[in-house]
């Protein structure tokens, strides 16, 4: 098993490769490929109140699981094809989000939340 | 700066609980944020010919990083609500891609990816 | 005012040639703007309660109505350009719905419906 | 065959209350589900090249118009929930869009029509 982002990056340059498909994977095509990935798994989640999307039965979760993962392939892919360091661009960002939404302006009321997140 | 994904989840665990957001945070909700975040991606690619997305310049690939980084960021949490390990989901869907998708038939032609890749 | 989806193509074909803007409407890049314009849809419902999304502020209605109009103009290019008539390709759908859902066996519980439906 | 909007809106809305659908219909719901059928429309031009998303074979035409449809039906669905009137919303977007992209400003090149758009 791979034990980080970026072995997982280095595995999957060899799967693409292996498979002659750099060729699709232009940054254009994986933004497509993830956003819809990204669907696939709001599809488990657009007829559900938000509790039960929280208490998923045993094989919807292995579903959710798989979408998921795939979302992360693509990212990676994403991410290697641009030279993007995933993990340093979240921890960026992070501090950013840190800056943006200061902890004791933006606790508790879901008004001041999305007044602030959107 | 966190050195893993598992760091990351539990910083971005404390980022939501000192700002009490977790009452937003449902797996719906979740999938929703995270989907918003990857057309914010498309956007920056959906006038561009292939080629262009490979290259970007410095300011839309900074831009771009940030998108990335916001999906990360939302994956890392959907998966943390949902008690998935990301890593390992990744791990098992590159084997079960490896099975799907043989090296040696789905090689070379466009034709033959896209049929076994829908 | 344009009076009908038919209308409203004239007009669109008329905006975008005036513009010189058809070299970048082909259906793979409409179809990217698309999905751009439905998350932004997404984005005003994505922290509000079920109930909260059908009890919109006149404001954000406002930009609600916004962005279905973004989404309206974008499927009737689409359409356009693949030369596929938006009326009839829906009344064909709606026809085929009611064999796939028949309103005796789908009625009433959630459980049913997302068997059915997803 | 329906001839409008107008006329879908009202058969759309028999075929929900005759399943007893309305239930699910919240316009968050919704939301999701028009961005899940977004997504499947991307996903058959995800691996193509512009030029061949312009030259589809008749099958994935075919399957292509079908996507369209569920589009329509839910911007239809969401529209009503709303009390949105859909052929208005787009002639007051495309008056916006006429002052907000000037024909004789944003003419040709691509790079004016991304500064413009995005």
């Amino acid at each position: 098993m791979e034990k980080s982002l970026e072995d997982l990056k280095i595995r999957l340059r060899e799967f693409a490769a292996a498979r002659d498909w750099d060729q699709f994977h232009s940054p254009k095509n994986l933004a497509m490929a993830l956003i819809v990935e990204a669907a696939e798994l709001v599809e488990h989640f657009q007829w559900l109140k938000e509790e039960e999307s929280a208490a998923l039965p045993a094989d919807k979760l292995e579903e959710v699981e798989q979408e998921l993962a795939d979302i992360q392939i693509y990212l990676i892919r994403l991410a290697d094809k641009l030279d993007i360091d995933l993990l340093s661009a979240v921890n960026s960002k992070i501090k950013l989000n840190e800056k943006k939404y200061p902890a004791d302006r933006v606790q508790g009321s879901s008004k001041k939340y999305t007044e602030y997140i959107t």
